[in-house]
C-alpha cells in the first residue's frame, strides 16, 4: 500500500566524498553544531546536539533551526544520487512541527522518494532522543533541484 | 481580485510590548543576529544582516536560517492579534526559494491573512536587500495556532 | 531511522461506519467515481478509476483530482481517530506531482503520522495501477483538523 | 514591503489564445462546470458556479474541487509567460482552506511571483462570491514547470 523505501544506485560512486565535502563547506552547520552522521545513495543523516542559544521563546530549539538541519538532510539525499558536475538547490519544502523539539539530541533524516533529471522530491524526519526515548518532532516534503553547468555552484 | 490586505484591531492593546518581551527571549534570534524592526497589529517585521557563518555551501544564507527569521516574523504577526493569556506555536509552514538569500541585510515580513480562535493563516516574504536593491528571495505560506492554559508556554 | 508506521486504538469501536456513512455524503465521491476501498484505524485508502472526463490537457487525470481523492482518505483517516462527536476538516496540505496520473486505477491511501487533540497530522500516497504495476504519482502532507459543538456540521 | 505585484511581458503574443486553447482541452474543467474568465501575462481567473454534487459531507465545496480550479488558475498564469513550444506542469502546491467553500461562485485567481527558465512559483486564491459579498476561502502556493522538447505534451 505504502510505497516501499526505494533503494538508488548513485552515478557518482565518490557520492560520500562529494556529500562530506558539501557539508565541510556548510557554515552553517558548523555555527549552530550539526554534524554529518550517515551518508547513503538517495538517504543522510544529520544530527544537531540540543543548544540553549538556538532555542525559540518557550525554550524548545527555534522551529527554523530544526528545519535548518533536516533541509540540510534532504537536500544532501538529493545530492547523493547526482552526477559530479552538479550542485543542489532546495526549490521549496514544507514543514509540520509535530512536538516541541526539545531533548538531547535532534536527528534528522532527509530520504528522497523521486528522481529526475532536473528536480527530485524528499521527505524528511526529526526524532528528538532523549535516553532511551525518541520522538517525531518534524516532517518535511521538500523538492530540490540538480543544478548544471554552473561552475559558480561547486558541491 | 487579489484579497485586499486586512487591517486587524489587536484584542490586547499593548501587543507590541508582548510581541517584543517575546522576541527577546527567542535565543536563535540573537544568536544569528536578528532584530525586530517593527511590531503592527496582524504584521511583523524582523531584519538580518548578512554573516559568513549563517551561510551553505554556495556562500548564500541557508534557506534554513532564512526560515528562522521569516517563521518568526509570521509567529509574531500571529501573536500581535491574540489576547494576552495566548502563546503562538507554529503548526506548520511552506517555503518556496525564490533566488539566492545574498545581500546586506534580509528582510522578513509575515501578515496575517486570516484569523481564528485556534488557528491563524500567514504569509511572509523575504527581502534581499543591497543599497537600493531588493529581492524578493523567499515566499512562506504558515500556520500559527493559539494556545492557551498552559502557564508554563509564557508568550 | 525512519519513523515507525504508527498503529492507533480508535476512540470510537463505531470508526469505520462513521467514517463509511460521511464518505457516502461526500457527493463529490460519487460524481467522480471514487470509491472507500478500507477503513482502518489511522489509515484509509479509496479508488479511483481513470476517467477521461476528470483529465487535463495533456490526458492525465487533474492534479486537482488526484488531490480530491487523497485529501478524503487523509480526513477520513483522521476521523477515524476521533470521538463521535467530533467533524473533520481539513486545514490545509502540500502536495508533490512526481509522475503523469495515468493507468487504470488510482489507488489513494492517507495516514496519521501525529494524532492530538485538536489537529492531526497526515501523510498521504496515490499510486497508479496499470496491470501489475504500480507507479508512486503523488504525496500528501496534510493537517487535519478535529471540530467539536458544531452540530450543523456531521460527520 | 510587501513585494509589488509584477508586470510581465509575454513571450509569446498570442499568449491567451494559447491558454484559452490548453483550457478548453481540460476535460475536468467542463466536468465540473468551470470557466476560464480572464487571461493576462502572469495572472489567470477561473470561475466555479456552486454545485451540490461537488460537495463533501457538510454541503461544502470539497477541498480538492477548489484545488483544482486554483491549480489551473495557476497553472495557465505560468503558461502565459512561457514560449509557444513549452508545455506546463504542477510541480506541488501547498494549499490553506481558510473558510467554508460555500456560496454562489468560487472566483480562483493565480499569479506568477517568480518567473524562470524552468520553475515558475505562483500564488493562488479564491474567493467565495454570494451577492456583493467575497469571502478569502483558500490561498494557494506553487511551483509550475516548463517543459519543453516534448511534443506528446501540447499546450
Amino acid at each position: 500500500m505504502t510505497p516501499t523505501p526505494k533503494r538508488f544506485d548513485p552515478r557518482d560512486p565518490s557520492y560520500e566524498a562529494r556529500v562530506r565535502a558539501s557539508f565541510a563547506r556548510q557554515r552553517a552547520m558548523h555555527t549552530i553544531g550539526a554534524r554529518l552522521v550517515r551518508v547513503e545513495p538517495g538517504e543522510v543523516e544529520i544530527e544537531l546536539p540540543f543548544r540553549d542559544d538556538l532555542t525559540q521563546q518557550h525554550g524548545f530549539l527555534h522551529a527554523g533551526i530544526v528545519t535548518t538541519i533536516v533541509d540540510s538532510a534532504c537536500g544532501y539525499a538529493a545530492l547523493s544520487l547526482m552526477d559530479n558536475e552538479s550542485a543542489v538547490l532546495s526549490v521549496e519544502y514544507k514543514v509540520n512541527l509535530l512536538a516541541p523539539a526539545t531533548g538531547d539530541v535532534m536527528r534528522a533524516v532527509g530520504r528522497v522518494i523521486k528522481t529526475g533529471r532536473t528536480l527530485l522530491v524528499c521527505t524528511g524526519d526529526v526524532m528528538a532522543i532523549t535516553g532511551p526515548t525518541e520522538t517525531h518532532v518534524t516532517a518535511m516534503q521538500a523538492t530540490m533541484m540538480a543544478v548544471r553547468g554552473r561552475p559558480d555552484l561547486v558541491d
